[in-house]
């Protein structure tokens, strides 16, 4: 029995890709509507009732998570009797935009100029030190774009002040990149390693929109470099499961964004157009099974669903798409599933894409 | 929600391939273990249980079947207010070898030779027109090799029809087949048809071993003639979902041996190795959705663990092998679940095999 801390699609994928394996699940999550509730065993409370911790973990080989906002002190409890995967001290590095950033630069890879601000007039300084454009998040807490304030003038600085103000903050340098990159790699508790190859990401009003993987003309150099920072992250970390490392192309070099301790959005196309699933690999990593190859097989594209789904028979007519739903309600800003192309060639992939985005709007 | 008959492997792996597509799976098996129960609802009764039949498909947009076996007069009770595809005239065909053999005759695809008999004296007939050897088998309810008597003296026929007697039979040639085939294909309600790559098998003590896809080195003309065998089974039926013909390669032409009106244990390459899974492409023909490509990506070989596991950490640690395990107990003869590889090249898929043939033993 595989415990996960978070019953929501990534939950869900885990469980479709761990039932081959001969794995059963059961999920925390405060949800009765948790999209991996068929797949396995649902406990429905908050992520720091002891009791549903508890009941979450009895019985488990191991226990995971699906999102990097889980209390770390849960995450520990567990710990404390059952192994966690990846383990709790990743949850301190990466729920903190600073403790992250930090952990790059002294790895090697570069980063937009930051600096933490806990007042206005820390702010201020902040700011003036990365410089304007910037923009400000909240260290902790802040996903799919929420949190977070750009900065263009000196007169912003008031209205970002009474928006995030009050919390931990940090002022990132706002980066004028070529594009965003991630690069996904699945760590053993042995230590063997495999990277996949660098995604290209294109996100809409802060959410992940689309991914091309391989990332498209991708400078060999940025792969190897790539694959070097995702590995050097995960040995530092003595990490166990799949870390997603987000990226900014910027001038020929790569920039370290942002890091999810857990399978992740741009690494969905991996279902079908890698040898073996971030999913697969995973859940080969934390129960201690030998790796999967992360190569890529021919050229794919995922499509995220956002808000509300479109004709899903004309989706499934487009050559080489398969959907992939998450059960969950309609709701704006919500990603309902996603839609993967493949295609042998780069020029047929975009063909078929754009065929998607037409449906999709 | 779509009602199963059946709960076994094909019903798990269907729902694993249905999820994704935003479905809820019921199944009915005589067994409380049986291997779909994680994955849907399961009803635990006989297939021929009134109520339990009604149980089944209350609520179900569709009901379908995951063996050939299942009671034709259960599948016509659901149809009365349930689609049910394939269609219950599909089962008195699919049952009976010789109305089969029949049906491919009349398309226009060689069989063996081929004669009834329910007596003795008729298998005396019988196997003299068919020639010796011959092999001999029950017309209904054979499956795995289970049924069948091979006749290669006339001194045998006294022990066949000990073994067999009494139960109508089907005598057929013994043909010196160069190897066994078999071709899957999918049609929707709109007549719509997808075929997969011809496929190579190898079975062993009666029971499917390993099957190569595409099937190597198969003549193009052969691909072709195969394809138009499904495809006028598929028509002739009105047939709606995946079907398998099992054919013989004799001397550079096709015959056509048996068909499953089902996914089938030769397509589960397909997960992997093709565009779109034959348990998807079963479910987007069965709701009347598109139906996707049955294109091969790269070569994939399928092999089935019978009776007892092999060292599944090494298997998994073969590049590109991706395990499938049907969660049911171990037991002599029993298909505890697959592996299969993929590769780029068909000398690549060899090396992997041999390895994966060395663990299996």
């Amino acid at each position: 029995m595989i415990g996960i801390l978070g019953g929501g699609q990534l939950a869900r994928m885990l469980a479709l890709a761990g039932h081959p394996l001969g794995e059963r699940f059961r999920a925390l999550d405060p949800s009765p509507d948790a999209g991996v509730r068929d797949l396995g065993q649902l406990v429905v409370a908050p992520y720091d009732d002891p009791e549903a911790l508890d009941a979450l973990a009895a019985g488990c080989d191991v226990v995971t998570y699906e999102f990097e906002r889980v209390p770390a002190a849960s995450a520990r409890r567990i710990a404390k009797a059952t192994p966690v995967h990846p383990h709790p001290g990743v949850l301190d590095v990466a729920q903190d935009r600073l403790t992250e950033k930090e952990l790059f630069g002294r790895l090697g890879l570069a980063t937009p100029a930051f600096a933490p601000a806990s007042s206005r007039a820390e702010l201020d300084a902040a700011v003036s030190s990365v410089g304007i454009p910037a923009v400000v998040k909240t260290r902790r807490e802040g996903y799919d774009g929420k949190g977070q304030f750009v900065v263009n003038t000196p007169a912003d600085l008031d209205r970002c002040w009474t928006a995030l103000g009050g919390k931990d903050l940090i002022a990132e340098e706002l980066v004028d990149f070529d594009r965003e990159l991630s690069v996904l790699a699945a760590r053993s508790a042995d230590g063997d390693t495999v990277v996949y190859p660098v995604v290209e990401n294109v996100h809409r009003a802060g959410i992940l929109h689309l991914s091309r993987a391989p990332a498209p003309d991708l400078a060999p150099e940025l792969q190897v470099a790539a694959e070097a920072h995702a590995r050097s992250v995960l040995d530092e970390l003595d990490y166990v499961g799949v870390v997603a490392i987000e990226l900014f192309e910027a001038g020929g070099r790569l920039m370290g964004n942002e890091m999810a301790p857990r399978v992740h959005n741009s690494g969905h196309w991996t279902i079908e157009g890698a040898v073996t699933s971030q999913f697969a690999n995973h859940l080969r990593a934390i129960t201690g099974r030998p790796l999967g190859s992360a190569q890529a097989r021919g050229h794919a594209a995922m499509v995220n669903l956002v808000g509300s789904l479109p004709d899903l028979g004309e989706v499934l007519r487009i050559n080489g798409a398969q959907l992939h739903l998450y059960d969950k309600p309609s709701r704006p800003g919500r990603k309902l599933g996603h839609v993967t192309l493949v295609a042998d060639v780069p020029d047929e992939l975009e063909q078929r894409l754009s065929l998607l985005t037409r449906l999709i709007g």
